[in-house]
């Protein structure tokens, strides 16, 4: 049985909470002592108020400290803990291990998704990207993710940046993409809804195909007529700047094929 | 019964054929007369090859003449159909109703989607957006579009115009960020399997919460901690370019919030 306790009571930290009671309910080996929280009102829906505190000396002891706190905050609530040479594990992909004070073992625990209050997810999908300075550590924080995912990788702290700033790429940016091509069927009076099968399709292909292989339309075909008529139609000069460079980027790209 | 015939062999002709037939065997009142090609060679795995013919003097009649052609041949191909006053239609979103020969009744019979051989895809879901020059002429192909496709929508030619426009950047440009994240990946031996849940769970949130809503990360936060950390790791200048217009993109729009 391992015993966990999370700190933070943000977005993570309630996905966080909510998989590892999941977990207990399922008799995996698991037990989530405490919550540490400077709001309780948060959690409150969440998990037994007894559970939860806003001391750290009312803080017991655990296998594993997982702080759930926003990137800024790591540095200075690892130190403010109230014990040492304890596991104690950060959350954040954009963040080096070394932003943890030195009194505890370090770790990382970074769960690479896109988390929003609004909507549940499956954590059991989710891939956690471990990082350890010991073996023995490692086999402990493997057994809590394995509690929670079906998809435990080991991680570097290299990795992880690398990781972090592809995430940028296929979760902001692709957003990002998103949003224009609601504004641009706004303006035109289409239904969003309308792109949505080919967004799902979009995504699903990559699981099949290599990304440059699924590679379709105009850019990749050099059909410069329809890229005229593209540049034509957008009005925005933002809009037409990036349909400009990424249409560039795909060909330059397509070059190497 | 709308009997239905098929001009083109290729990525999207053989979707149809395939789609067609399976309406015929499941007895919705559709009937795939002939598929005319040049090359029977590449349907002959797809449909009896009695129903293909390469030449004009064997086409028989039906009620709807599609065009999968490729959009530079629309012009040509439906100008050398043997027949008068017969509805034709074309299957390309970026192409004008305008383009296909005035000598027939018009009509743009849109499926928007990317197609790849290499993937089976599920037509029901696949939105098919229609035009005519008549609403009579607009009943033949809304029959003919409901026996394949639960999405059937009436668009205008600037509406399709702009849905073309704005399908680029929801899947070719979407598509080619995915291909940098891949880039990234490897560059770092990181499986790129690891960003797919994001993948699709980036997609899905979309159908829940408009995508302005759904955005995250460090643009929209303008955590520039995070943003210079992520320009410096980019060592590609292609890659760090994108990564800074995206960024200022996302930014700008938050402002609108």
């Amino acid at each position: 049985m391992v015993k966990v306790i999370v700190i933070g009571s943000g977005n993570l930290a309630q996905h966080l909470i909510v998989a590892f009671q999941e977990a207990e309910q399922l008799e995996r080996s698991i037990e989530l002592v405490q919550v540490f929280a400077r709001h309780k009102e948060n959690l409150t829906s969440l998990i037994h108020s007894d559970k939860i505190v806003s001391n750290w000396s009312q803080l017991q002891t655990a296998d594993i400290y997982i702080l759930a706190v926003s990137d800024d905050s790591i540095s200075e609530v690892s130190s403010q803990l109230p014990f040492n040479n304890q596991l104690v594990v950060h959350t954040s992909g954009a963040m080096p291990m070394e932003n943890l004070d030195s009194k505890n073992r370090k770790g990382v625990f970074y769960p690479l998704q896109s988390f929003t209050k609004a909507k549940k997810v499956d954590f059991s999908r989710i891939p956690l990207c471990l990082e350890s300075e010991n073996k023995q550590d490692y086999e402990i924080m493997e057994k809590v993710a394995n509690t929670i995912s079906n998809k435990v990788f080991h991680i570097e702290s290299q990795q992880r940046q690398a990781l972090h700033v592809a995430a940028v790429f296929v979760n902001n940016f692709t957003n990002h993409l998103y949003q224009i091509a609601s504004e641009i069927c706004q303006e035109n009076q289409i239904p969003f809804e309308i792109l949505q099968p080919l967004i799902q399709e979009t995504a699903h292909k990559i699981s099949v195909i290599p990304p440059i292989q699924a590679q379709t339309g105009p850019a990749i075909r050099n059909d410069q007529k329809t890229i005229n008529a593209h540049e034509q139609f957008l009005k925005k000069e933002e809009h037409l700047q990036l349909y400009r460079i990424l249409t560039q980027s795909i060909q330059n790209n397509g070059k190497k094929l």
